[in-house]
């Protein structure tokens, strides 16, 4: 299945600002990238360095003035697709170590706080059963609803206004994952299905040994959609991150099917 | 310098469960540990994985009932020492692809809500020159009060608070020096001068190409600790992580220059 | 029905610090006080205020070293017991103004938040019906667990742990009935049953043109307790507060049923 | 002093929503309202009802679809102008018992944790000195920059950040005082000065026996401000309260010297 994306970002900085810049497809043996290209207005610096986990990489740029990225590629996906909810969850202590960064509370995903609820609500369920519970829960009670959250929404906020977009739908799930001692990662994707037409984010979790992409608000499909990175939670694959005030003039994004 | 460490931990465990424990001093260039012995109470599994960023280990270990741990070691400090001042700040594009998390917020260190009041009070300062300031600001405005805080406490609070303990003013570190946009860890060490005597924690500043370590609350020297491990903040390196309920029945530290 | 009060407090001033108290039982027209006798060590300043909405007194100390307040009273209880279920809500524009505070989101009590799972949720069910089936879900589902909890705990975080004590099961009880837009209010009370004996929280919700108490905790019943005071969450109606640092020696309550 | 007051205000409502409105100048002894006149659109109810303090009146309102308000007022004020930094703090058990509630902390003013910073940086002034030179320090280190605050800002992040609007500001002068007993509260006014034009937001505090407003901005005088309403905080005094969904057409604020 190959997907072609075009993503755009056009933003002012008022003075030279050093940013971080994570939009493109990742290198990876389950997607193959081809035809490639990333143009960018002129840029005072221009380094790439790899991003979390190994997965896909950041450039660092030093601007000013207006900014915009145009970002061309076609993604071959191969991804492996399993039934989530046969899978086995392995016991902490069989855990890769890399995997344990992901059973910790991060900001937007205070796991902690929800294990007596995950414990009374699902607690008969184990390993990816319990998983595939918990996304379907998420899927039925939750309102996908553009403008219902904004960056500092967490996982505890969601669980209370049960509405809110893409990425407090993975950190929702995320979250519930980790109270279950589950390792679980947010993922940053490009992917057909989601509407408006975005960047999309997705819970990633750890399972029978291997990591699986579940997206809770049910829109796209594992098999089709492209990885761009990963992290604890959104704060670590913000496709830009600005170390300076900026302001967004317009930014799109479109993939399609080849 | 050669310091001698024990440390132990004697907790209640009601039901089997699993936990993470980070209690060990790493080997590291810097510092080489011997007669290291760790006794650990009878535990139904049991398995080292290398911690944060390659730094020490953890151990998963999954036990119930009553929970000690005993660890003794010698650790020779070989610190290179710094003139924190005269460090130079590298501009973010320059810097290693690893250091790039330790720009970013994480959940004690909301440093972007910082940046305005770094500049309004430290904009003057550069690099190593500034973080120095920063140290001192924390060391002379804030005191040091145990009870004063919790383990929900953010940098946010303590800095309105102007009050805490060693992860708060290690946070509180951490957190200005992000908001300059200069890489900044959080250690979690054994060292000497700490009062009472307790795990430590400082913070770790990425300065003129290397990692240097500065304890805000001005009772430990860098030549006089020995590291644990280190995180994006506390919720990384927590000496115990416990993934069900657990009552502390006592620990203690003690560190003596040999 | 008559219940006898006796409640201790036994705390330290380091400094000259006022004072706010308020652990007497207010003088109201459905609980008759007598043999009331408020006995405290000595004070540099002492004064009556009424409290929050007229029910009860707060009293100013002013006072140094050793703070100790021993209250007795007898209080005779004669309140028409409703049946909640049966009850009416009034519509918003028929409200008399007084109750108007207790619609609004305060700071334990986020109560905007939950407007979407509470019609989610009990969206089928109006007035009396909705509150009755609102304090079942908190029964059910929470747990009533002392130490699960501390000051800073709001509803928010109530919701998603499913544990507390008395006063998190009030806020959670007043929230809910807030997102529906029926006035609630919290209520600081003597009474029969609580286990360990403490002083008591509940909520007090308006319908059918009345104030009717209820305890989400199922602990204590309307007709066996006695009001001290109200408020729009725990904020407003603390049996002590400190304008300057204090710390417990002991406190001790005691009801019983004469 | 006369001022001409002009507000409109236009939203939608998608369903049948109840509306709490507080925009009319309130009749007080030191501001005389004439020509006032309020046009609404149509609404299924309308009912009007004291507001906090008895400081104006709320209208509580059932309507659907667009919602429109039209106000109108000339508002001749006689407001007897004291230099604060004169006023002498009340001790507070001499305090009228109707100002306790404005000691207390409130959900945008969480003044408990401002003691210790208060105590450091204004420790050596009292009353209304002390209260000058906080408004000095506000007005000098924060920064009035609309958009960089929203409706869930409180002051513990806004003392952070150094920036914020009116209503931000109001908060942090009203924290501040709190936090040295002396009993605060927040102001809605229209004022003369604001630019933008909009709703205004001021800290009123009690010194000397009186309340007194000042605009920690320094954008409007206390001589050309006319009341609407006041409260603990924004909370309590929101020109729009709607108990279900809205948005924003377009809403004017003008205000002259007559």
């Amino acid at each position: 299945m190959k997907l072609h994306i075009h993503a755009a970002l056009d933003y002012d900085l008022p003075e030279p600002t050093d940013l971080l810049l994570q939009m493109e497809a990742a290198h990876l043996p389950e997607q193959s990238v081809s035809n490639a290209r990333l143009d960018l207005s002129p840029c005072e610096h221009f380094a790439r360095v790899v991003a979390h986990d190994g997965i896909g990489e950041r450039i660092f740029i030093r601007a000013a003035g207006q900014f915009t990225a145009d970002y061309h590629a076609t993604v071959d996906i191969r991804r492996t697709i399993a039934d989530v909810s046969r899978l086995r969850k392995m016991p902490p202590h069989q855990l890769p170590g890399e995997t344990v960064q992901y059973l910790l509370d991060s900001h937007y995903c205070p796991a902690t706080q929800f294990r007596s609820f995950v414990e009374e609500e699902f607690g008969e369920l184990q390993g990816g059963a319990r998983i595939a519970a918990m996304r379907d829960f998420i899927q039925e009670r939750f309102h996908y609803l553009p403008g219902s959250s904004d960056a500092s929404t967490t996982a505890l906020e969601t669980f209370v206004r049960r509405q809110g977009v893409c990425r407090d739908f993975a950190h929702m799930l995320v979250t519930l994952a980790r109270a279950s001692t589950i390792p679980a990662r947010f993922a940053s994707v490009y992917a057909i299905g989601v509407d408006p037409p975005d960047f999309h984010a997705v819970a990633e979790i750890f399972l029978g040994g291997a990591w699986h992409l579940i997206d809770a608000t049910g829109m796209a499909k594992e098999g089709k959609m492209a990885k761009i990175g990963v992290g604890r939670d959104a704060a670590d694959v913000a496709f830009l991150t600005s170390f300076g005030a900026v302001t967004m003039n317009g930014q799109s994004v479109e993939v399609t099917q080849v």
